[in-house]
């Protein structure tokens, strides 16, 4: 397939600028905070996903390049340990220098640069180049949405609840009415990735899995759904929760998802639209694993496997009479995050990209209203710590099919 | 099906005399010390495979059965949630009262009792006991093993390294010689267990997976061949770890398996027969999945899952010319430890037993050197979380058949 | 002065025999445990007394002397830097073997061993070996103290709270009426030891110090005064604590002295004793420095300087019209614990004893009943951090005389 | 004494204005930067000075006045108990709203205030109001000094190591030629400040201490000397160091001085002025009190008491021919951090100002390059925790004169 330079070009450039757009409403100090370990300053963001093109483009095609700062590789470098040293991640907010405005030159001059080595590369190492840069731009992609989690968690730190944005992005409502669970048919099906679009090397290759008669609900978990289950003490009850949950129930003092707030006016929640009554009809967002678990529990039905999931996609599609709800907010699976049969990972340095993380971990699938559109597809696979909550994550519940 | 109270009772006590032996070659000091948070003094674990027999059937079955002592329930339960409060795991070696002397005592007292309640129970109510009661034996078999583990670790505490006895279980050297690798014919295969014998609710249903065509090994891997990964710098290579697992070889300076020890002479391991030079031709044990795992990256080879593992056993058998070494080390699989589809827990206070563990841990067949026979099933799921080394694991290798 | 070997020999086998006996009521189990990091396993202790005697008497003046067994050294050395390596004290309870039936032995051995040294000595080192022997006999009264103190600890620990003995010992009621607080006049006046007798190096030399007039209550604190206190709910206001105390207020949960409980039959305290309801006119006990210093703001007073308690001792003598319940707790002083100006540590390994201490720990005076008589000297500076409560430790209040 | 309200105002603008002169040479970022828990962003210093002034003038003293912004108590008192909740120290740079903008408008507004509070108060309130000022002004200078400390420290985060700015304060050479030590002529002598001049609540009363003769070196130990120390070994040897300094030693790697570090090309020091050579001459600086002490021991000396040391500089004074080097470094006295006989503390909330602090801290002495002026007084008494390394702290030698 031959490959447009210039088109290739045009994409770099929206990606870039989307990014840049992500942080225009915050403030100077916005960018430079680490409230926790897992939360990262949005001027490092701008930093790293810079320093990927220039390490993995510049360095490699643009012939004499020289390292823009001979220290950058060691602040902005996330978790390569194929390219050296790397500032630990819960360091990152002490760095000063180089500052945002250090930064968002070297974003230029990184803008600059890759138009040149992009026009300039031989043919014959223009495949190698594209593939490069279009793992790059959804690189930052996966960047975009991390800034968003971030952003959220950091504004929510100011006791002045600051909001983002009026029209800053938070989970939809899903109009449609109540229906029943959507039946999926059991057998060997297929599911990953098989397209020549661009995929991780995480969602290849496709593959075949045995799925059973199951029934997936047409709607995600709404926050009125949530709130009977914490009105009904389900906080309180052991019995409903994995044990591994329950400590994180008691030495966290977990009551409600991250951002509810109970103030005498009732529950609220913070988003980056600032704290506002909590809008009942909107999915529930910012719940671990456990808490997805637990309340599946509570309603006597269960989470869906990563296969099952997939497999509703594609036996009935999404919106109106299918999976409803996609794109708002990732939904836990039960699934635990390890590479698909198969399963090659990227080359060289970049085989750190996904596959070192294969444990540990479970799988989210859908996309969240944070999510670059290209994102939002149905062999994505998203994955966290059963006990993180800080990532637009929501339920969605299955049930056996007996 | 009758059930024959005497020969119930019978196993009743070939099982608690065996718990007995086990400790029999211990120091009393033996008995109270507990290293490190996951490990349980034995004198724990006399008194809660007691409480479990008192808690679930003294207290249920034998009217007017008044507790033993009112503290023992929270001194031995482990964690029943449903069942009260109860000491904090890592304090289990801060109780001195009761005594080992009365802990002892408790036991006879329990042993004097089960007859009682066995030999009275009503016709109606004897299948519910008589369920409970094996599943308490079946129980107190696991704590058998674990005390294995636990005698291990802390008699390696001791800077004499004293063995346990000339003839502790160690893991035995498989004889045969080596040969091409199993090929297991991939398909809609079975798994879990069907019969009527007892089994953890864990591994039930049987119920159908999809298998690939997979090369098993015949053998586990031996203390040579991880020799050869350690001397290769294998502890150095990050790219050859999980990324959580590089943290652990980093943070806890991992440099081979957890009771190796460089000697001026040489690699010498600990085991419960004291500390002698490496065995080379032995299987590896006491590593973790990350250890596991690196190894089977550094082999370029990977780990079966737990599907392919049993459909190798159940297609070739074992030993001779089938899957060799089982029951020698346990093998880690490549699968995360959840609920099998159908999963339904123990019922009452017993649905604690192992459902609320499915999370963070990974799947491990085969059974060990210090299992008691009746574990060493082919489809009996142990699970650890991927970190932990104190248990009998060891390394089976598998590949893709292409 | 002339030193009679069989003398010195009978004050040996004393003081041995005197820490046998406090051992005498524990179960065998109550020797091994560790509930915290600060707690000694009293089988430690009886070793760790013996090694002193094996490695600055038996090693340097019994000629051909053979190490008992190489590995007590690593075990039992306590804090010697230059002794060599040794178990770090959080895991002292992790060491099985040597067996308390084996420190046992120990003791004898070495008991057998230190007449044959002391009787055999040369005239010219005599002196030096009866300097430590004398040392040695000090150390092991210290740590008859630390055996009470770790003894209740450890008790407490069970859920039965089971009692040492019946007249074990805990503080005694201090008969006298109330009575005025004793005037110390003010001035340049002597404290520490001028005295041919044993002292630690800490308590010399005498020197000068400038006292001004104060105060001195003749009666500790008793329970009585503290619950008003704690009834006035002075572990809820912060003004009355140094901010260090009061961060442990908060993080540990404190609400009253270490070892008072309430129960449905209002307050008690577990003792030697065992657990009875609180003693109004006892001492109160077992509080931190940021307690007694919470208490005498509280009161409107002040704790005493020790150059101030030394001299009230000094002016007015203990007992009826003095100064009373000496004997009974420790008493805090506002004194950090520091060299004397002049002050020589022992020669040798022994300069480890109690120097390199100095430095953030508050000086203690008095003794207290589980104190050996000896001990209970005008003299002698005891000292710990001070947030620690597990010595039996109390109040005495001071006040500016205007 | 009459009391000038424009001359107050004066004084109140001059230091205010050089607060904000000494982040003039601050990238944005730098303000913002918590690289540990005992460092606070430069943008928090410049709100709580701030807040310091509106809590205790304006709320008092301007009819009528409306907090600022209610949420800036919140996040601008730093441990004042009695005036409500507060954010978390370690938390300071979790807090992005208010932006340092809105900080310095905070700043300018408070300055438009205090003018028309303290030109329209009463004769009658006028003295409280200047008293508070004064305590205002004199803890905007403390902050002063922690800014300098602070900056250095954030600067030093950074791999860089960039430059504060080319002529930012360090201590300066000694220039004197080396004399013999000054002898101090012992008795009783008075110390403390019994002046009408501003002194803190710590410096008073002015009392009567007893001092031994003893000789005070003319000069702070330099960085040659202490090379000396550190090349002869002096961080690994036990016997030099306090226990809890040695355990600091090998906990955190300690080798040098905070800000040593050994490059290609030898030691550098890196200070505000940026990483240059070790200043052989200069006074050694960053030091913890353990290190000090470590030092004085393998010299063979002490390190003075602070009667000692305010003795030798009422009996010499400073300069030429007697206590050299005071304001260069803070001076590590051997004397722990209590309150003076008689000592009263400020009156109301502002009673927290000392008091409270007065444990488990070592006195130092003199000043440094970054105290304001006023604040390098003879009577002035700093304190930190032993272990502390990040203020300017420095080493005078004392021996005794026998």
């Amino acid at each position: 397939m031959s490959i447009n330079r210039e088109q290739l070009l045009a994409q770099y450039n929206q990606v870039r600028r989307a990014t840049e757009a992500i942080c225009a409403p915050l403030e100077y100090d916005d960018h430079l905070a680490q409230p926790i370990e897992f939360v990262s300053p949005p001027k490092w963001h701008l930093g790293h996903t810079t320093w990927f093109f220039e390490a993995f483009i510049l360095n490699a095609y643009l012939p004499g390049y020289v390292a823009y700062d001979p220290h950058f590789q060691w602040v902005f470098n996330s978790y390569y340990e194929a390219v050296g040293d790397r500032v630990q991640r819960p360091k990152r907010a002490t760095i000063t220098r180089p500052t945002l405005v250090q930064v968002r030159a070297y974003r230029a001059a990184v803008d600059a640069l890759i138009p040149v080595a992009l026009r300039t590369v031989s043919d014959a190492l223009l495949p190698e180049l594209a593939e490069r840069l279009t793992l790059g731009l959804h690189h930052e992609e996966q960047h975009q949405e991390l800034l968003c989690m971030d952003i959220t968690y950091i504004l929510r730190c100011s006791p002045s609840r600051p909001a983002y944005a009026v029209d800053g992005p938070t989970p939809g409502i899903c109009s449609s009415h109540p229906t029943a669970p959507l039946l999926v048919r059991g057998g060997v099906h297929q599911i990953g990735d098989a397209s020549d679009a661009f995929a991780f090397d995480n969602e290849r290759p496709e593959h075949e899995v045995l799925v059973r008669d199951v029934k997936i609900h047409c709607a995600p978990v709404t926050n009125r759904e949530y709130l009977a289950f914490v009105d009904a003490g389900g906080y309180q009850k052991h019995n409903l929760w994995l044990s591994d949950g329950w400590a994180h129930v008691l030495n966290e003092e977990w009551e409600a998802p991250l951002y509810w707030e109970k103030t005498g006016d009732g529950w609220h929640e913070f988003t980056l639209r600032g704290l506002h009554p909590l809008e009942l009809d909107a999915p529930v967002c910012h719940v671990s694993y456990y808490e997805a678990d637990a309340f599946a529990q509570w309603c006597g039905k269960r989470l869906p496997t990563e296969a099952e999931w997939e497999t509703a996609v594609r036996q009935h599609g999404t919106g109106g009479r299918g999976v409803q709800g996609i794109g708002e907010t990732w939904e836990w699976t039960s699934s635990a995050y390890h590479p698909y049969p198969g399963f090659k990972p990227f080359a060289g340095a970049l085989a750190e990209y996904n596959g070192k993380f294969m444990v540990n971990q479970m799988v989210l699938r859908g996309g969240c209203c944070a999510s670059p559109k290209e994102h939002v597809r149905i062999t994505y696979r998203n994955f966290f710590q059963p006990e993180m909550r800080w990532q637009f994550s929501g339920i969605r519940l299955a049930e056996d099919a007996t």
